[in-house]
């Protein structure tokens, strides 16, 4: 694995998808992040694609075109679906050979170019759903800068907690409020209630903001109670996402004591597809 | 639907199956609860099935025998999946023309008794999955005792604080660990800290227990941020499920502030199927 690594994040690769090598591009070759896509107001089903310069590669075409054989191609038989979960589950070796597998099919000089240049779809034509369906979120509370911060909003006395610096603070999130970019959501209302005032009044939230984290999609998963070794962490790590944690600051500061946010937290959650 | 409650719910009604009528029986022709069961050991794929008296009735048997017709046998189709989502997320109108077409099957007289009888298994040789694929749940500390109780383990000076007696306090739940009362699971690994001690340690939680609380699946959704009205409520609700929360208290103390419980409380929880 570590050799296609290597290979597929060379920094000479260059694309024939011209817009792939502008030095600005948030997706050269080396990048190849997956998702899920459609062509804007069609309708279509959901499915599997990769982020190429300033166009998304449609893997459920490109493999019905024949872009792909062996262990890659029984990874893109699962990218075809709406949601990736089944190529998630696939573990690290599959989701190296495909992208090995597309790193070669996009580069300069590849023969498959005039097969794939019927696979893409302009980003700008595209819309996207959250790449799979998430049974179970963490939102970890992992930087001691934010922790400190949010902390002082809540506790000026004590921002910082005893237990902090020992174990991961973490809360379960809701799933099915978590959305792409795109979301639109309402102003949650809820519960309010000023420090000095007899009782709390029901609101829409005045403050209003988000945290901006590192979403982290897991693929293989564990046997329930089975501890996964720390040196194989990181081959459960599918992929990453943006991900804006939006926070109903007036409702959580009433809500949250003695088990934390709960509807202050989770009317949104938005990802990066 | 009230009228077939009335119907359904008539102490008179007497069953055909004869262990339904044990007037100490947990499953009389009025109750007829709906779970996922297979044969013990057999491998089967699990599929819908509704206690009466020491018996399940295999609901994907019976529909395949044609014992029902109209709404009632669209709703049992949905019933013939390994998980009850399509049929919870049909409404109350569908549950409740399934249910009364079910008690008018069993009922002493019914003609469908042939047929039916050959879709019983004994609950003895049954084994059970969780109804639903859970996505969310949200755990209410919805008792004031229990409120009270497990406060002052943690806070003596202040078991209740002050927003308890304003708004619903809760936190969603880990779904995954979710399992029927056969579920076997580890004792959970942790790390706890006395009071006094300088420093945490990692142990087996010492101090395991379980709040026994009241399970709600909720059927028919809200779209996102729409609010549902106080008198419509009940209508979402597809039934109830004893629940074990189990609880690793010493755990539990020390990670638990200040974003609520998380390892303490997500190693487990079971469900009466």
């Amino acid at each position: 694995m570590n050799e296609a690594l290597n290979e597929t994040h060379d920094p000479l690769l260059r694309s024939w998808q011209a817009s792939a090598n502008d030095p600005e591009g948030d997706f050269p070759i080396q990048n190849l992040p997956f998702g899920v896509f459609r062509r804007k107001g069609s309708g279509e089903v959901f499915r599997g694609g990769v982020a190429i310069g300033d166009q998304v590669l449609d893997l459920a075409a490109a493999h019905a075109a024949g872009a792909f054989d062996g262990p890659a191609a029984k990874a893109a038989t699962a990218c075809c679906e709406p949601v990736l979960n089944g190529f998630m589950a696939m573990g690290a070796p599959a989701w190296s050979a495909l992208r090995l597998s597309l790193s070669r099919a996009l580069r300069a000089g590849n023969g498959l170019e005039p097969k794939l240049r019927a696979c893409l779809v302009p980003q700008d034509q595209a819309e996207y759903a959250p790449p799979a369906a998430i049974s179970d979120y963490t939102d970890f509370y992992a930087s001691i800068h934010h922790a400190t911060a949010v902390g002082a909003l809540f506790r000026p006395d004590q921002p910082l907690l005893p237990n902090y610096k020992w174990l991961p603070i973490a809360y379960h999130g809701r799933s099915s409020s978590i959305g792409t970019t795109a979301q639109q959501f309402r102003r949650p209302r809820g519960q309010v209630k000023a420090p000095q005032a007899a009782a709390p009044t029901f609101a829409p939230s005045a403050r209003l903001d988000y945290e901006f984290e590192l979403g982290v999609f897991v693929g293989p998963g564990n046997a329930q109670g089975v501890p996964i070794d720390l040196a194989q962490a990181e081959s459960h790590v599918f992929g990453l996402v943006l991900l804006n944690d939006w926070s109903a600051r007036d409702i959580q500061a009433w809500e949250y004591q003695p088990l934390g946010p709960l509807l202050a937290k989770n009317f949104a959650t938005t990802i990066s597809p």
